[in-house]
């Protein structure tokens, strides 16, 4: 049977869909280009990881507290509760490393933070009522979670130091007034994929305010918090969360390894008017129970085990990955500077984030795949259009690099022929008025 | 921030969402009952598995087929692609036991065969338009992942021989006058859940002529297939499948074990007019993108690994187990017919299905949880109500007996409490009119 494009849901023609696929295939086709495409973790983060010793260090803990070692051994090979059955460990370490007060019962563990995004979408909105805010530029995977459950998307531009606030109260207002209010805002406080934004602690609190007063929950997303140069850290919006406003998203493919496919969700909500009611989270179970049933528990006792042997805490386990990429960030804000800093290229500038994998460059033209198929092609140099991030054409001149799966010396050079390639072929097509 | 149920989306409403949750509630409850309830694996089908050695094997044979050992493990710890990393050796081993052939780019591996649902679902159905007809009784999986998405389904009576054909017929024709046309039908042709039908040859076919006359696709589900008794084996639909108008969906769950996880879905069905276009399956895994992002490529390697180590064979890696069930479903019919089919118990009816992990007991009286509480509490033996898994009230009368994770004496045992409690119970109050 031969299916008609226009007959599959509407996500299925949505660019978003695609994106992956198409970085993936610029890159199978390049292979010897230096790529600042992908956010892939850096191969050293791999170097020490022994899945097996994990899956016994997690199995020793079930034993003594409780488990006879058979019961041990089968609940990783048995289906599971659809929250999860390293809750309390991720509690624990939340508590400890990042001052999030959640009960255990007020998390579910899920297939990374993807799955997790899907799960509180789905449990919120209802059909043609009420949008989901987003950060604008976003990550995609967001904007892909509500497309395909049909949920209506309106970005709020995001700078440097965050979300604005005031842009975001003007949508507010604007939503309300056409009868579909602002249901959830979601945000990556900490080193935003692509943008790097960094929100203050003022800025927290105020965020934190509107969401009280405009009475919109917040979806906190904190896939790279631990990148924060020393210093920079600061408490998630979780941790500041009074009015329980709050869901929050975390994921453990950046600070342990991305193979395990182990994220969670803290949705300390409660549900309906009595005390003895349910929570977010329990909604959040039944969801994922029709989604992937649980998530495996394999893999839960593989990050259960690397947690327990890094002290039950994500900053010690992330430790030496936070390093890494501290110092590739600063690698790649170093080499731009020096290679495009010198004042020979006026239309192009850059962010300089404390953070995150990402800096982002903006150039007198515009940025397409015809540009980066030109770079990758002529210099060997490969990085994402920031277009695909956008929900307005505001990043059209943007593109994105990532820092974190290359070394120094990699970096380097990937910023030499990037130079040649902005030197060559933009500022020359800029002057000559050849792109406009 | 308070949350008023009726201000989440409707499925969280839905009782098929919390159908699952009720029956680990009550098992909870009654620790010490005999449990017919789930559908869980035999506790034996775990004594061999050794995850780390599948794990090296799958190792062994990336490096055989040309990665350097550094690049197989990383293989196991990265990102990888959303349609998976074993699909050659899943397809083979599909060709090879029963006679799909599906070519690997046409394989979906997802977190088990649950995901494969929703993604299947999300891409055929556009909001408003078409309906998803299913077996009445039909699995709940499925139900809920089409009440997330907002699908409307529409139940085709189901009998021992499997959906009924002129039903279906009659469904779809007054589906289409109704301008919401059938898009899909769900079955499960092997030993469904929970109704244990079983598809005759000739009904396998006419079905197939049904789907390309009237224009539906088949989802098929496969979970159960390989309990069939010797010489009930019969080939998937999607092996007779010329007009390419059945996705297939399997499950590692209970071949292999459900910790990991894993399941995949064959969809070679092209997308739009050009011969150059795509396939559903390269849908299914844009659509996965957004889901779950990828299968976890550990467990993915822990089910290929255990694959290769039979064989390739999924008939091999699954004969002891099968050999369980039979041997379990062989005792729990003949301890019904010793117990309850002396003709002493006129109101009571069975079916007696040749594979597959249930039984259905049609009683005189409705089976509702009061019921339940009354056989756990007073009797120590638990089973399922059947009409969670009706969508009209044709199940009222039943109850579902599953006999895949006990022992023959435990078995034995729990049929005699389930005789007394009938008896003592049941047939007493209906004698009396107690419950009518």
């Amino acid at each position: 049977m031969r299916l008609h494009s226009s007959s599959l849901h509407s996500s299925l023609r949505d660019p978003v869909l695609g994106s992956i696929g198409f970085l993936n295939e610029v890159m199978s086709r390049y292979p010897e280009a230096i790529s600042f495409a992908p956010g892939a973790p850096h191969p050293d983060t791999f170097e020490d990881i022994d899945t097996e010793r994990y899956v016994d260090r997690f199995i020793d803990y079930l034993v003594q507290t409780g488990r006879s070692p058979e019961q041990a051994r089968r609940l990783l090979l048995e289906y599971g509760p659809s929250r999860g059955i390293i809750n309390g460990i991720v509690a624990d370490a939340l508590r400890r490393d990042h001052g999030i007060d959640a009960p255990e019962n007020t998390l579910v563990m899920t297939v990374g933070a993807q799955e997790a995004m899907l799960l509180v979408l789905r449990a919120l909105f209802r059909s043609a009522e009420g949008v989901l805010a987003v950060a604008n530029p976003c990550f995609v995977g967001i904007i892909g979670a509500a497309r395909l459950l049909d949920i209506d998307v309106i970005p709020v531009d995001e700078t440097d130091a965050g979300i604005d606030l005031d842009g975001l109260e003007r949508t507010c207002r604007s939503s309300r007034e056409n009868g579909r209010p602002v249901r959830a805002l979601y945000v990556a406080p900490d080193f935003s994929n692509p943008g790097a934004a960094h929100m203050s602690l003022g800025g927290r609190r105020k965020l934190l305010d509107l969401a009280e007063r405009e009475g919109f929950l917040v979806i906190e997303d904190n896939a790279y918090g631990f990148t924060a140069a020393a210093g920079a850290e600061l408490p998630p919006l979780k941790a500041l969360d009074t009015a329980r406003s709050v869901i929050h998203i975390g994921t453990f493919a950046k600070v342990a390894f991305p193979g395990a496919r182990v994220g969670y969700v803290i949705a300390d909500q409660p549900i309906g008017s009595s005390s003895g009611g349910t929570l977010l989270a329990d909604e959040l179970a039944a969801v994922k129970s029709m989604v992937t049933v649980n998530t495996s528990p394999l893999c839960q006792a593989v990050i259960g085990g690397m947690l327990l042997e890094h002290g039950g805490s994500v900053i010690e386990l992330s430790r030496r990955k936070s390093e890494i990429y501290q110092r590739n960030l600063t690698c790649l804000v170093d080499a731009l500077d020096r290679h495009l800093g010198d004042g020979s290229h006026p239309g192009i500038r850059w962010n300089r984030p404390c953070g995150g994998f990402f800096v982002r460059i903006h150039l007198p033209v515009p940025v397409d795949t015809a540009l980066l198929e030109v770079s990758a092609a002529k210099y060997g140099v490969l990085w994402t259009p920031m277009r695909q991030f956008y929900l307005d054409q505001a990043g059209d001149h943007q593109l994105r690099l990532s820092c974190s799966y290359l070394d120094p010396e990699r970096i380097e050079e990937g910023v030499r022929r990037l130079t040649a390639f902005l030197s060559e072929e933009v500022e020359r097509r800029w002057d000559s008025g050849g792109i406009g």
